[in-house]
């Protein structure tokens, strides 16, 4: 039942967008009780809540190749196969158009804090092995890395093949170490 | 009367989303007439449309400091300014909530094309001065500095003070100039 659910929570979120999702649509799409869902999950929020747990958590094992440049390479190739998938689409758009004080904020920050808790051992093997300055600001370097992915896929469709993500690893690794910038 | 029907789509837009964008709730606001809207703009992708090219067509003047490094600053802090206004997330975040098939995809292309239309000038002006190599892919320059900012915006609420766009920029020229990537 979780996965019904889930599927159809994305399906009503695609639809017609948080203003538009209805506890009783989700619940007429997954074929289960709107009770069952009060009961079980709680309102809105709580249906997208669990959702963005699932996708924070979300199979793909954090890359250990060995080098950061190897391991940004492969997380940012991961982020941008699951940018490009509707559901995530309409979920990230989901937050992004709440803005921070919204009813979603604070679901945005419990996703975006368990997504950065979960890459930042990427960096901090690469400080323990040398190839970084200590000090340096994980959550900066991640943001700049998969930023003009993200920006790319939601903005102006920029088409974010393998190189174009291996470039962003390479210039801002590149960059960083030239110019001292954190 | 453009300017109240343009705020009143915004705050429907802001409200209900694109999903729930009526031209009916936009006229209400802006204390006009249906059949106005109807005939001087179109539906409500015209509402839509013709807030993207105010947006994209926007005040401040692109900026000619003399060096590129100085330009993508000035720049990047007039798009962070922009991003952190609660009208133009509303609609940058509708559009990133369509997917390049729904029905504002068109629009969408449009109002980037315009975008990037606007900012090319700063690189070809630096490719000029011989600042950077012929040959360069203006458009990924641009996505690869102003990405991070994105991002951080709209994803995990980074702080996009002066510092880090500063650092956006610098990493990116020093990198794409160490690596020789595009």
């Amino acid at each position: 039942m979780t996965a019904a659910v889930r599927a159809a929570t994305v399906a009503a979120l695609t639809e017609h967008g948080w203003n538009g999702l209805a506890v009783e649509d989700v619940a007429a799409r997954a074929g289960v009780n709107k009770t069952t869902i009060y009961r079980r999950w709680g309102g809105r929020e709580a249906l997208v809540a669990d959702l963005l747990l699932a996708a924070a958590d979300q199979g793909t094992a954090l890359p250990d190749t060995g080098t950061l440049r190897g391991d940004l390479a492969a997380f940012t190739r991961q982020v941008r196969d699951a940018l490009v998938a509707p559901a995530n689409r309409a979920l990230l758009s989901t937050l992004a158009a709440g803005g921070p004080d919204s009813s979603l904020a604070e679901l945005g920050r419990g996703y975006w804090a368990a997504r950065f808790a979960r890459a930042r051992p990427m960096v901090e093997r690469a400080v323990d092995r040398g190839e970084l300055a200590a000090g340096v600001d994980a959550d900066a370097l991640i943001v700049r890395v998969v930023g003009p992915v993200w920006f790319g896929v939601f903005g102006p469709g920029t088409a974010v093949d393998d190189a174009f993500v291996e470039g962003c690893v390479e210039i801002v690794l590149a960059g960083t170490a030239a110019t001292g910038r954190r």
